[in-house]
This record gives C-alpha cells, sequence and structure tokens, in this order.
C-alpha cells in the first residue's frame, strides 16, 4: 500500500495550524476513533510542537458501541456518564482548543441494529458540547481522516490499497495540501469567501432567488442575517477554522418565506446512509408542501415531517465554483465534505449566531433536524433582490458578481 | 492466523464474572490499549449481557504518550487534566466495577525516549485510582490480553502467527479456561488459597524461613500480618477477583528484619524491560547490604537505593505447586503473571490493607518502589517460626503443609 505518512504529517500540521490554531500551553481535546491512530498520533506531535500543554486523545469504538446497543438493558440506552459532559465543561473554561476528525472508519457496522433501540444512543455526540460551539470558548476544527473503510465507501469499484490512494488524493487537494503554501492558500480563500459574505451582509438583501434547471426558488432572509465563513474567532479574538475543509459562506433565512420550487443539484447523503436522488422540493409560505425524489424519498419525507420546523428552512449557503469539492463531482458521505460541494439549504434547526441582531434570534427556524441538500452548481443563478425589489446578481456560472 | 474469537469470548465471561463480578445496573470502567480492541469490545458485551448501565472504555495509546515525550514542553510533562482524577473519584463514589487489561501489546514504543523525560510522565497511571484500591470502593480486576506485540516478546523464536497461538494457550491454561466449569475451578482455586492463608494467619508466626539451593533467609513478620489472596471484596462485601490469574497469598512483612540470603528461582523484568538474572540478595537487619547478580545487577541495584525503604522489604508472597504460571517455567514480560510464578519477595511499598490491626499500619514499609523477585520453588522449604522458636513446615517441595 502506498505510504502515506508524508500526507499524514502534513495534514496534522495543517489541522493544528491553519485548523484549531493550537496555541502554547493549551490542553488539546482530539476526538478520534479507533482506526484513525495514524493521524492522531502525528495531530499529536504536531500541537505538542506547537507547545500544547496536553493532547487528550479519546478514541471511540463503534464496536463498543454496538455492543451495547445489542446487549444493554433499554432503559439505560441514553446514559452518558456525568464526566463526559464535565470534561466538556472544563474544556470551556480553560479555553481549550478542539479537533475532531471525520470520515466514518468503520461503515455498516451499526446498520442492521435496531433504530429505536440505536436512537437512543447518541453517544459520541455530547450535548454540552454544542454550548461550547455557541459561547465560543474553545478554538475548534473538524477535519477530515480518510481510512480504509471510508474509501470503501467512497471508490467501491476500487480495491482498498487503490480506493484509499484516491481517496488520500482528493483529501490532499480539498484541503490545498498540493499549494505550495497550504496555509496560505486557505488565508486567501477564506479572505475571498470572507469579501463574498461582507458585501452580502452589506446588501441587506431581502431575498436569494435561485435559477437553474428545475429551480425557481425564492429564500427570504431577515433583516440581520448576516453570512459567515468558517473562520470563526474565539469570543476573545482567537481566530480559528471551524471546518477544513470549508467553501461555504450561510446564514440563518426567514423560516416563513420560502416559495417556488428546487431541483437538487447533488445526491444526498443521510446520516443513516441512505441516499436522496433526483430531489425536488416545492415550497409554499416557507414550508415544503412537495417532496419528490428517484431515491429515498421517504427517508426524506420523513425527516421534513419530523417536526414543526423540519419542514421549514434553516440555513442558506452559497459556494462559489473556486471550491474544490464540488469540482470533483463525487459523493463523500461525509457532510463535511459533501455540503461544502455547493450552495445549499437545509431543512431544520437554524444557528442563530448568524443572526447580527438578537431581536431576531426568536425568528430562526427551530426544529430537532438538520439536513442540507445541494441546490447551486454553475448553471444556476442566484440573484439577490433588495426590499425594493431591485435585483443585483450575486452568483453567475458560480463567479461572484458582489 | 488463528481464529482465537472463542477464546476471546470466554475470557470476557471469565473476567466479567469470576473476576470484576459485574453487577445490573453497574457502570463498568475499561481501561484497554489501542491494540486490545477485539477482548475490549467482547468485555463490552460480556458486561452489558449481565445488565450493565454503560461499558466506560478508555482506549490508551502509547504512541500518544511518545509524541510528548518527544515534543510537549519539559515544565508540563507531569500534567494531568482534572477530568482524569474526577473521573476515578466518581467511580469511586458510585461503586463502578473497574477492569484493566496488562499485557504490553506495543513493546520497545518507549524504550529509546530520554528517561528524565519519561520518569514526568505516570500516565496511564492516576493517582486517584490508588485511593479507590485502599478504600474498596469498586469492585475490579486485572486480567491478560494477548496480542501479538506481547507474543513477540515471549516467544521471540516464533513467527507473529505461531507466537500468538502460544500466547493464547498458556492464557487460556493459566486462566483455567480449560477446565469444564472455569469459574468452579476459581472458586476451588482460591478456596485453596484463602485456607493456607487462614492457616499462616492462625499461627500468627514471627517469621518465614525460606530454604533452597543458595537460599537461607529468614523474614520477620508483623503481629498482625494477614495472609491475603486475590479475592477481595468491596467494602460492602460484594466479592471480586483482583488479579485474574493469581496463584499467590501475600502479607506486609516487618522492615526491620530480614537476615540472611536468598537467590532469585526466576528471571525478574523490570519496568523499563531489562531482565535481572541470578539475583542474590544479602539481608542483615532488614536491609539488603548485598546486591549481586549476572545481568541487570545496575539496574537492581539502582532500584533499591532510590530510597530509604528501598531495600527493605514490601511483601512476601507464598505461591504453591498447584499454580499454573510457574509450572510453564516461561517469562511473561507481565507482572500479572510473572509475579505469581513463585513465592517471591518484594523491595519497597508495603500494602497497609494486610496488617488486621491499624496500630501496626505505621510498622509497615514505605516507598516510592515495588519490586517482586521470585525466591519460591519445589525445592525451596518454607517453614514459620512462632514467637517461641517453634518450626512449622509451610511448603515442602511445592505443597502446603498447613
Amino acid at each position: 500500500m502506498t505510504d502515506h505518512r508524508e500526507d499524514v504529517e502534513r495534514l496534522a500540521e495543517l489541522v493544528v495550524s491553519a485548523g484549531a490554531n493550537v496555541q502554547p500551553g493549551q490542553v488539546v481535546a482530539l476526538g478520534s476513533e479507533v482506526g484513525k491512530e495514524e493521524l492522531t498520533r502525528a495531530l499529536a506531535g504536531a500541537a505538542y510542537r506547537r507547545g500544547a500543554k496536553f493532547v487528550d486523545v479519546v478514541y471511540f469504538d463503534p464496536f463498543v458501541k454496538r455492543e451495547r446497543i445489542l446487549h444493554a438493558p433499554e432503559d439505560v440506552l441514553d446514559y452518558v456518564p456525568p464526566w463526559f459532559g464535565e470534561r466538556a465543561v472544563k474544556l470551556g473554561e480553560m479555553g481549550a482548543a478542539r479537533i475532531g476528525l471525520s470520515g466514518n472508519s468503520h461503515p455498516g457496522v451499526l446498520n442492521d441494529l435496531d433504530p429505536a433501540r440505536l436512537g437512543k444512543d447518541q453517544l459520541p455526540w455530547i450535548k454540552e458540547v454544542g454550548k461550547l460551539v455557541s459561547d465560543r470558548s474553545t478554538n475548534w476544527v473538524a477535519a477530515p481522516c480518510p481510512t480504509v473503510g471510508w474509501a470503501r465507501l467512497v471508490y467501491p469499484e476500487l480495491d482498498d490499497e487503490a480506493a484509499l490512494d484516491a481517496l488520500w488524493e482528493d483529501i490532499v487537494h480539498v484541503c490545498r495540501l498540493d499549494e505550495p503554501d497550504p496555509v496560505a492558500a486557505w488565508n486567501e480563500r477564506m479572505d475571498a469567501i470572507e469579501r463574498a459574505g461582507a458585501s452580502l451582509f452589506e446588501h441587506r438583501f431581502d431575498a436569494l432567488h435561485f435559477e437553474g434547471p428545475g429551480t425557481d426558488l425564492t429564500v427570504g432572509l431577515l433583516p440581520s442575517s448576516q453570512w459567515i465563513a468558517a473562520r470563526f474567532s474565539r469570543r476573545d479574538g482567537l481566530p480559528h477554522m471551524a471546518n477544513l475543509p470549508s467553501e461555504e459562506t450561510f446564514t440563518t433565512p426567514d423560516p416563513q418565506r420560502a416559495e417556488g420550487v428546487v431541483r437538487s443539484t447533488k445526491p444526498l447523503v443521510l446520516f443513516d446512509g441512505t441516499i436522496v436522488r433526483d430531489l425536488v422540493v416545492r415550497f409554499e409560505g416557507g414550508r415544503a408542501v412537495q417532496i419528490d425524489a428517484s431515491e429515498g424519498e421517504g427517508s426524506i419525507r420523513g425527516i421534513a415531517a419530523r417536526d414543526e420546523g423540519a419542514a421549514r428552512l434553516g440555513e442558506v449557503a452559497l459556494v462559489d465554483r473556486e471550491g474544490r469539492i464540488g469540482a470533483l463531482d463525487r459523493v463523500f458521505y461525509d457532510t463535511l465534505l459533501d455540503e461544502n460541494a455547493a450552495s445549499h439549504i437545509a431543512f431544520g434547526h437554524a444557528f442563530t449566531f448568524a443572526l447580527a441582531d438578537e431581536a431576531d434570534h426568536p425568528r430562526a427556524n427551530e426544529s430537532g433536524v438538520h439536513t442540507d441538500f445541494m441546490i447551486g452548481g454553475d448553471d444556476v443563478d442566484v440573484t439577490g433582490v433588495t426590499t425594493g425589489g431591485e435585483r443585483v446578481p450575486v452568483l453567475r456560472g458560480g463567479a461572484w458578481q458582489i
């Protein structure tokens, strides 16, 4: 098998620098998984070389979770030991760095289990971590970790070695590790995305209009809908890149105003692995009133029926043609990559921090789901509509016009 | 490679039943290591089938520790995040079950590192766990986990597959998994060891006299030196077996009284992997005044010079010829197995809980080291000496006489 040690080292360096921006003296919480040891160790080394005080690696094991779902008493399947949340709270108090690794290294290990039992065990998700994000107390990043298991999903037609090689090639490219100076490349890319986002916010558009093959959709925005890139900052100003790679600028739309029809431009992979293809959604008064698909129709209809806000929009995000993920025209079965492939909208939960005015927070959509689907592409025009009815080109042929 | 799935399952069942004695509703803390996934998952399944509430697996990764020792700032090498100890305290408060897996799965990974830097990082050892043992708040067990890495140490002359097969065969045998009913076999064995221990305590021996080839050693005992087997109980009475396998009954001797010379009967493996062979120690007034060895002499002399109590005795333990580990005449490079191979004494730290009278606790030896070495065998007679000078045979030809 090709030796990916050099790629591993370079990805690790990028993740601790341009990503989490690990600082001297910091504790680094590293959420990993069995099967991701090589990158995990490289990340620990890179963080210590930057002066980290301690790298606390937690290896999640989905096969241990499988044993729990199979054999544990039903009434304790939702139990989480108190120290899980207490650790998260402490990480916030000390302003720690956090690194999470995406990419399903053991696909299918939970697939045959009873969905009702499986639904009760939310681990490795810990509810206290949500607060760390919203209170901006930690500098964090989610980054991909190539494994053979994941590579088999993406390249089922190749043997293990070739599949892993191909996935690494993709990851190197979308993480811009093939640039002479990847950190500089990301700074430049984030600058461009933030410029577009700032310009969008300056226009204070009342709505965005998407027009393309099978798509004629108007998404209403709130007065303080602010366009945000993945370059976050800790509340004390320390910059970090929350997702690496990231190609999007996103905001929280008005859940009461979406009108028209939209055709998805990429397949959508749901959390349980279901693929939804040729999705077409018609909105009226902000609500999805018709949902059709050639594959996975029942699953996506089920999600949109989950609760009151599940059929309304919680996010709208724009990705230009400089984005490297969409250009590969590949399904990665990983939200971190797939949602950055193209402009997208999401059913469900909205991020209130994308609303500049706290008075608007109650207007953001609420739901227990958040499901992104891709609606953008070079042949989908995006136009901003001001409150006065003026139409301003935003994306044409995938290029920023503002 | 031979499929060891059945052995893994049977070992897991034994460890959660005869070992930790996991109870319905218990949280189970499982201290594992990357490379021990198969037994870890089987243990989780077995614990959940017994009704465990949650199995909290912590996978330690010595390669992450290696990155720390290589690259972390010197002044933070002893840092331990507060949640490590807090978890231990909570485990005690909830009366959890604890399972630890021995067997070095990655020998050598730390060998080339700076000993001074390495000495500052005591993880995965956590000081709060010591209290869990002394306050008897948890039901716990240490058990072996065969891995290829460990097998290479024990069987360097075999290829990986044959070495792992051979190690599994040993583990199955010493854990009595080759008995029709292993739990019953352990109950019977523990009964026998405890009967011998109770008889030893009833005699209230003032000293034990070891006589054999090159050995003529008298070890003084304290008035309340109680002979303890691995069948512990939680402070509420819940029984568990702290070591599995275990063949010894041990007590805390008088550190002021050891006289004569002793020749070790097995090689001694130190924590850093150094082997000490042909060790001969002469004691005067409880203190080792001369230490010779054909190999590793400097290391063992260094240990005995570490502090005031390091050259005095903290433990004396007896193993009869029914013990299965010594009969294999093999060095396992694992304290859990090697110290149960034969009767042994230990330089350094003493367990005060082996002294029935708290008034004797201050008389127990104190030291930062605890180093066992084997002095027993079928050709070493052990005789109890009463305060009145009466001599009572204890072990003859490796068989209990009391």
